[in-house]
């Protein structure tokens, strides 16, 4: 049954709405493993071209047509409006949002969640094989269906009701989102400086690789689980811009809090290096 | 002039003070360049011992050897007293230290810093070509000496006195020891929930490695720059650490604050996926 359930796939009617990141990334995917798409809907007449020309898929601006899976890829705010466009009433479909419960969705249809935890950008090649995929419907056979066609992209598909899922984005808020505006803050401190930023790249590839080896918690290394005060004074002096102090302060405090209850006398570790 | 300062490495004599991780990783960075190391010298025998026998170095923990230049790799707060034990007048000494001025070093020798900007884990392979080395010395002789050593193992081998070295040892806790940080707190909610910390490495990986290619100011996503303050509200419900709460508030503040100014109706794109 799995099995039909799969093959079922390619004669499924697939259409995507959206143009952006997460909507070329999908059609992408799911053209590149052989799940044909039959039409891309949005309203940028140039991104869906584009997007069209690239994948072979045929676009829409203006007749959604008659699908049985339609995938929603446009920003939260958008998810409830656009899901009334769908006027049939047998058909499947799926929001790809983190932070969206399922019942934004609005129609006669059954509604689901296919998301896919990842940054998307347009230009950026990715392994859609690593990403994971989280999924959540109304009954058994509709999880069966897009749990089935994740895995025809992806190797990490699980299933994750809308509690659930709110968890997962808020991680993804603070590895991702929060990591990348520390990298941008980072960047401002070094260009002040004329240090290039490049220089860093090796250390910041070496920060992430780390925790693929090694627990975070167990990796941290730096003046704050050291509570060497006298670097973070001299930190503190050099700092100017009134949001970098905050957050300078906002993350020893924590750093400082999370240890406290492991820290004796010989966390000062002679073997740390003092830029780490 | 420069080739036979360069071929000069081969017969100088050069002992590596410490034995954790920045000492092991340069006595293994040296000695694969086929720069011979003549004593590693420090307090922790087994250390010592097991370094010693993986790298072939001779070791002490008991008298340190006449050398040409010594290379101090223990912790900040060491290095003025592990400095005073080279009784050695006609020597070069430096520190391996971010955040140490080159006058810590106690001694009637020649001052200088060598410093790796990377963070060090024993247990972890890494490409020492990659690593940038920030140089500092009393005089041009002495600087090219460093110079010519770093290169031997280095394709990133900078000048940079004190000062600059503060600034890139301040990036570096941003862009290192707090990311690290981040993803530990990271950890910590999906931990509550059950949720796989895997499943966000290759979230994890693709931030890191965008940076490579775009700005990280430019790759910034997520609900803060969207201004997307109903996602906000329902993060802030689901976190309970006081501490988390502190990360999630200054860091969307932060945010919010660095693209205000370049903020417009048109931030809300509709191609941004709501987890990023």
């Amino acid at each position: 049954m799995r099995l039909s359930c799969v093959s079922y796939l390619c004669y499924m009617k697939i259409a995507i709405i959206g143009s952006g990141n997460v909507a070329y990334h999908l059609a992408k995917a799911f053209t590149e493993n052989n799940i044909p798409v039959s039409q891309i809907f949005g309203r940028n007449e140039n991104d869906l071209k584009e997007i069209s020309e690239e994948l072979s898929v045929p676009y829409s601006f203006e007749n959604l047509i008659d699908a049985e899976l339609y995938i929603i890829a446009v920003n939260d705010n958008s998810i409830g409006e656009v899901s009334k466009k769908i006027e049939n009433k047998n058909c499947l479909v799926a929001h790809t949002s983190g932070s969206v419960s399922r019942d934004t969705l609005v129609g006669n249809y059954r509604k689901s969640v296919f998301y896919p935890l990842q940054t998307f950008t347009k230009s950026k090649k990715l392994d859609y094989s690593k990403i994971p995929f989280f999924i959540e419907a109304e009954n058994e056979d509709n999880l069966e269906v897009l749990k089935n066609l994740a895995s025809k992209i992806s190797k990490n598909v699980m299933e994750a009701d809308s509690e659930k899922r709110k968890y997962i984005h808020l991680t993804a808020v603070f590895a991702c989102n929060f990591v990348n505006h520390l990298y941008a803050r980072a960047k401002e401190i070094s260009d002040s400086q004329n240090i290039p930023f490049d220089y860093f790249l090796p250390l910041i590839d070496e920060t992430t690789q780390k925790i693929h080896e090694i627990e975070p918690k167990s990796a941290q290394t730096g003046p704050a689980i050291r509570n060497d005060e006298r670097v973070l004074k001299i930190h503190e002096s050099l700092l100017t811009d009134e949001e970098q102090i905050k957050i300078y302060k906002t993350m020893n405090e924590s750093i400082k809090k999370m240890y406290v209850k492991d820290r004796s006398p010989k966390t000062e570790d002679g073997s740390l290096h003092s830029e780490s």
